[in-house]
């Protein structure tokens, strides 16, 4: 074991919960021992909130039954925020920790919880009290650099292309236009999993928009015509991000035009605006091109349920999350003195498995990843067997769905 | 056996889809074996539509490895329809009937399916062309007369209860107001299934509203506001179909107040409408009430994710909507003419079980059953734990998740 400066650590969570970021959170309380150098493992209540006003539950020594039925529960055990400090925030997180004696700080988070890790890292060294700090990567949106994918992705993969296998069945069952409205405002990744749920080539989602793909309204219409003509129904899937042709979204037209009309503020996140402007546009100008035929028009936003869900996480992403909590511990017992954890897949399909590395903070904090160009179909309204092969292993075994015309 | 007509079976799905619809189908399917009065038996695609259009499956002989993904599968296997046949739509069934030697008609739905069945009973009686008739119950509804509890039902209120006890953790993890919007036009045991998910008493759903107790504006604003009051948060379940004090539910109102602003049609079922209005009003009336609060508010409509989400229905409803179809069978060669399959509760509990008994199709058919009122809190904003001791056998289990504050 390293020389390491004895003292306490810091856990906090932060950002949109997933299904597994407790996972992470017990990967870290589980690979800290006693009589190692952290003597105490206080956890943030609400991220950096709590640090700042001294909020801490103390998370060793728990009964490992608690600890298991923590790591299976969805969303933040600790308390989450929204909060990204500012250098005069920064400033009051380090004066807690000198306060506190902390020498080590983990923070389970998204890019912009990598940055403020980057940042109270680089602070610490300047003010000669070197704190050493530990991102541990979580997002169900998997738009994180470095590593292969992000814990919580697979997990809120696994619920949307289950919804979407179910919500197939319904729109066969009683055909029409349905259309899904899934997270992701500035990339695709979840979006694309509605295609891990697709059974055959008759079954639906028929249509999947993503932000990295923009559509035009006309052409949206054209395709949902199409679709229609052929399918006898049609089931999108469509990124709460989408965007217009001319790069603005189409969720904040939605918002303007709804202020124009004097409406007030319409939120977009948490709100059926999206689905409920298409399904309009389906009821009126898909059903024009199609000779004035009723339609049957519907939309769902999935919503909170695909990252907050109880009971139907992905297995592999549950192992996957907690790996990621105890590696975190590992590098910093092993020396480093700060970082991130990321995968790095060393086995395809069947034969899926990931291994972990240690990265820069630097290079995971603030920018973003889109989904590829080229696992976006050239039509701009469909997802690739390449997209396919990275993501099915991700999200364990779907349940298998049985029709009357399969041999 | 008792002397029944050999001739041909129908079979028909109709209404909103379960994810346990299946199940009752196989129970029929497998139910009738080779030698006995039933020769073939013909699946209606559509329901009666497919009956009136001659368009039928034969459905004996399958694979039973097919059948059993086929029971599993949610929504409608054969496909499902919303007619609803007057007199000379029956007619014209029971053409279809004559030609095709149908001696036996089974229809799985609900209490409009139930007023089919009867009609076309009694047609068969009147026309001198005996035709067996029965329905077997389903709804996620819940709301069909004579049975104690509908197939169906269990398997959306389980999906309801992972979904709040996962939300709730959400809404802990990111403290705010959020509103879920469950499905029930007219009787509210669904959303009544949100406190089957409650952990305990600081947990989630905070507050539910049922069709069954109208509210005011203004009691809905001043609930919310004591709720985040008294816990810092509130997540709050409520109808899609819940009323105004004044009788008129609240997304009529929307939509009578959408057209008068010239918006167009706004549908509510399978849109966000409902939701994003409570939201609005929490965003302005709460805030008020409790000093200009910002308040973090979202709002969720569950939508047709209750019914079709595939790959997590009650093991205990799949096992009894498997029985509801196998039954039927047995009642039709026991000799029995028509009737409907109920269930009767022999014991609560842990010892939990049911029998079924055959009712009369004019017991079930058009009349619904409401939520009772005294399952209900005398505040009208809650559900009493009757209802818990009614139906949380009916969900199987839920998953058990932790808190750190637990011993």
């Amino acid at each position: 074991m390293a020389d390491l400066p004895k003292g306490n650590a810091v856990i906090g969570q932060s950002g949109g919960p997933t299904a597994v970021i407790n996972q992470s959170l017990v990967g870290v309380i589980e690979s800290i021992k006693p009589g190692g150098p952290i003597q105490r493992l206080m956890g943030a209540v609400h991220g950096v909130r709590g640090i700042k006003e001294g909020q801490f539950i103390d998370l060793l020594g728990r009964c490992p039954d608690q600890l298991e039925r923590i790591a299976t529960t969805p969303c933040a055990a600790l308390g989450s925020t929204r909060d990204k400090p500012d250098a005069d925030y920064c400033k009051a997180l380090f004066e807690v920790f000198k306060k506190n004696d902390v020498r080590y700080f983990f923070y389970i988070g998204g890019n912009d919880s990598a940055d403020t890790a980057r940042i109270v890292y680089e602070m610490g060294c300047e003010a000669n009290y070197p704190l050493r700090v530990f991102h541990i990567p979580k997002t169900i949106d998997n738009d994180l650099r470095l590593t292969d994918h992000c814990p919580g992705y697979g997990s809120a993969a696994r619920f949307v292309a289950s919804a979407i296998r179910g919500d197939d069945r319904d729109n066969a069952s009683l055909p029409g236009v349905k259309i899904d409205i899934i997270m992701g405002r500035h990339a695709g990744w979840l979006t694309a999993a509605s295609v891990l749920g697709r059974m055959d080539d008759s079954c639906g989602p028929h249509l999947v928009y993503v932000p990295e793909a923009p559509v035009s309204r006309e052409k949206f219409v054209d395709d949902v015509a199409a679709a229609y003509a052929k399918h006898g129904r049609c089931l999108v899937a469509m990124s709460e991000g989408v965007e217009d042709i001319d790069g603005k979204s189409w969720g904040e037209k939605i918002v303007e035009s709804a202020e124009r009309d004097s409406h007030g503020n319409v939120q977009l996140s948490g709100s059926g605006a999206l689905g409920d402007f298409f399904a309009e546009v389906v009821k009126k100008d898909v059903a024009a091109k199609l000779g004035g035929k009723k339609l049957r028009v519907r939309a769902d936003t999935f919503g909170y349920l695909q990252r907050s869900f109880a009971g139907y996480a992905s297995p592999v992403d549950q192992a996957e999350a907690r790996m990621a909590g105890q590696k975190a511990v590992e590098y910093v017992l092993a020396g480093h003195e700060s970082g991130t954890v990321a995968f790095k897949r060393v086995g395809e399909g069947k034969n899926y498995a990931v291994e972990c590395f240690r990265g820069e903070l630097r290079d995971v904090a603030r920018e973003t990843k889109d989904l590829p160009k080229d696992w976006i179909n050239k039509t701009g309204n469909g997802i690739t067997q390449a997209f396919i092969d990275y993501a099915l292993p991700l999200i364990g075994d779907l349940p298998k769905l049985g029709h009357f015309w399969e041999k």
